[in-house]
C-alpha cells in the first residue's frame, strides 16, 4: 500500500484546501463545513440527534495486504452508517479523523477518501470535518457520524419482550467467509480453476467484506413502520450481538440452527460458525412482537428477512439443534480487548 | 506509561459497562449514552450545531514520558473544547475513540479518562460514546465534540476587514515554554536550585502546558456580545493561525512585536519566538471592528485581552519591528504534515 515515501501534501493546509472543495455544498444543512475550527449544521425541529463513532485500524480492522485503500474508506464509514441503520435514522453529517503512516502515497490518500466520499455520496451524507495526523507506521482511521431521527423514535437494544420473534436481515457470516477467500487468494492458491476460484457465492462473499452495504433503508423503514421492539446491528457475530441484546433487554433467546442464512459452498458445519461468529456482517438483528410479525415481508427491497428465533423470559441464550436438542450460544464473536 | 501487560478489562462489553456508570445521567439531554450502537442526544429548537473531531497521537501530541495520563485525558479533549470555544459556542456532548496499546495497564486507562471526565464535568460536557481498540504501539486518542450556538451566530475565520484590530487571549507560547521546562527536567538537569526550577513563572508554563484551559467562556461572552468579525483558536501558533485567519477573510495584518504577549523569565528574542511558533495555547485570537473596540475590556475574568495589530487591504502579514521597520511574520508554527 505504502509503495513511496513521497511527502504527501505540500503543508496540512493544502490538504484541508483539497478536502474542502471534494466536500463543499454538498448539502443545504451545512452552514460551514472542512475549513474552519468546528463544522456548523442545521438539525430539524422535531428530531433527535444521533451521534456515533468508529476506529478503523489497520492490522485491526483491515490490513494493506488484502484491503484496497478504496475499501478501507468504504468500510471505515459503513461501520458508522450501520450503527445509524440500527437506531432507525437517516446519516447527514460525517467526521473523518486519520493518522496516515509517513510513508503513505497520495494516491492511497485519495483512493481512501474516493471509499469514504462514493459511499457518503450514495447515503447523501456529506463529510463536514475531521482531523488528521502523520504517525509513523499503524494507519488510524475514527469515523463520526451524526444522523436524525424523529424525536423519541430511536429503537435501542433494551426493548425486546418475551415472546417477541427475532429476525435478522441479508445472510450472516458472508464477510468472514469473504475474508477467508481473501486470504486464500494472498497466500498465493492460485492452482484452482479460475471458475472455481471466481464462483459468484465466492465474488459475492468477498464484495460484502470489501464493500459491505449498510443496512439504513431497511432501518428507516422498520423504524417508519413502528415494527422491532429492539434492534441492532451485527458488526460483532451473531453469537455477541444477540447476547447483548438480550443482557440490554434482560431476556434470553432461542435461536434455531436450521434457520440462520449462513455462507453458501462451503461445509454446513463451517457456514454456521462463520454465520455465529463471523464479524463485520452489518445486518441487523431485530426482535418483533407476535401481533406486528403480519407486517415483516420475507424481504425488503432484495434483502431477505429471516425469523432465527424467539426471546424467552429466561435469560439463557440457546442454539436449538436440528434435533430439537438444546445447547447455549456462547458469545465467540469479536471482541477488541480479547485479540 | 505501560508498565504492565495485564490485560485490561475482561472483554470490551466490561469496559463498556464501566464507562457507561461513569457517565450515566449526566445530562437530562442525552436520550441514550455510552452503551448502544449510537448516542442519541436532544439540541435546542433555535439553535445551530457544532461539531469538531481531533486527534491526540503518542509520539506527535504527547509522549508517555512527559505527560502523565491525566494530561493525556485533559489535553486531548482540551483541543475540542477550544474549537468550540472559538466559534463561540457551548460545548454539550462528547465522543472519545481509543487505541489503547497492548501494555497498557487499567490505571493509565482510569486516568486518562479521569483527566477527561474532570474537564468534561467542568465545561457540563457530557460523554455519550466513543469506541476502543487494542494496537500493538502507538496509542491514538480521538475526541469529537458537538456544541450549540444561537442559529447563524457561530464565529468564523472568514470576517475579518481592512481597518480591525487583532486581539489575542491569554499569554502566547506559554505550552511550548512549559513543554521545554518539561524536556529539560526529563533530561535530568536537576542541578540547578530548586527556587531556579520551580519559581512561579515555570510552574505557570508547566501547568499551561499539560493541563490548558480552552477559552469557552471567553468565546461566549464575545460572541454574545456580537464584538468578534472573526475568531479561531491558536493551536498551531500564531504565526501560522494568523495567516490563515487572513487567507480565510482575504485580508492581511501588521503586527506590532512589542504588543506579543510571550512567557516571561527567557530571553525577549526566545520569547518572540515562542509566542509567534509554539502551538497548543488554546488562546484566542479575534479580530474586532473599531466602533465595537470600546466593548472590549483589559481582561475578562481575569484573562488578559491583548491588542497585537490590525487587519490591512494587501494580503501581506507583517511584522512590525519596536523601530517601525516591516517584516513577513512566516508561518512557523505546527504543521502536521512537515514533522
Amino acid at each position: 500500500m505504502y509503495t513511496t515515501a513521497e511527502m504527501i501534501f505540500q503543508s496540512e493546509d493544502e490538504f484541508v484546501r483539497w478536502l474542502r472543495a471534494l466536500t463543499l455544498g454538498k448539502s443545504p444543512q451545512v452552514r460551514m463545513g472542512v475549513g474552519d475550527d468546528a463544522a456548523i449544521v442545521r438539525v430539524g425541529r422535531d428530531r433527535d440527534l444521533i451521534l456515533t463513532a468508529d476506529l478503523s485500524i489497520e492490522g485491526v480492522h483491515f490490513t494493506t495486504r488484502l484491503h484496497p485503500a478504496r475499501s478501507v474508506g468504504h468500510r471505515a464509514l459503513a461501520r458508522s452508517l450501520s450503527d445509524i441503520a440500527a437506531m432507525g435514522g437517516v446519516p447527514r453529517f460525517a467526521l473523518i479523523s486519520v493518522a496516515f503512516p509517513r510513508a503513505v502515497s497520495r494516491s492511497w490518500i485519495k483512493e481512501f477518501y474516493g471509499g469514504v466520499l462514493e459511499l457518503a455520496s450514495r447515503f447523501q451524507v456529506t463529510v463536514i470535518g475531521g482531523d488528521t495526523s502523520i504517525v509513523r507506521r499503524t494507519a488510524m482511521i475514527d469515523v463520526t457520524l451524526a444522523g436524525e431521527i424523529p424525536r423519541g423514535k430511536g429503537l435501542l437494544r433494551c426493548g425486546a419482550r418475551p415472546g417477541d420473534m427475532i429476525l435478522v436481515s441479508g445472510r450472516l457470516g458472508q464477510s468472514a467467509r469473504g475474508l477467508e477467500v481473501l486470504k486464500s487468494r494472498a497466500r498465493g492458491r492460485k492452482r484452482a480453476p479460475r471458475n472455481q476460484r471466481d464462483n459468484s457465492e465466492t465474488v459475492a462473499a468477498v464484495k460484502s467484506h470489501l464493500y459491505p452495504e449498510p443496512r439504513c433503508e431497511l432501518g428507516r423503514w422498520l423504524q417508519h413502520g413502528g415494527i422491532p421492539s429492539a434492534m441492532m446491528d451485527i458488526s460483532d457475530g451473531l453469537s455477541t450481538d444477540l447476547t447483548r441484546l438480550c443482557d440490554a433487554s434482560n431476556v434470553g433467546a432461542k435461536v434455531d440452527v436450521g434457520r440462520i442464512p449462513g455462507p453458501a459452498g462451503v461445509q454446513p458445519e463451517h457456514s454456521l460458525s462463520l454465520a455465529l461468529n463471523g464479524g463485520e456482517d452489518y445486518e441487523l438483528l431485530f426482535t418483533v412482537p407476535k401481533q406486528r410479525l403480519a407486517k415483516v415481508p420475507r424481504s425488503y427491497r432484495g434483502i431477505p428477512l429471516h425469523r432465527i428465533g424467539r426471546i424467552c423470559r429466561s435469560r439463557d441464550v440457546l442454539l436449538v439443534g436440528e434435533d430439537g436438542g438444546l445447547s447455549p450460544l456462547a458469545s465467540a464473536g469479536y471482541d477488541h480487548f480479547s485479540k
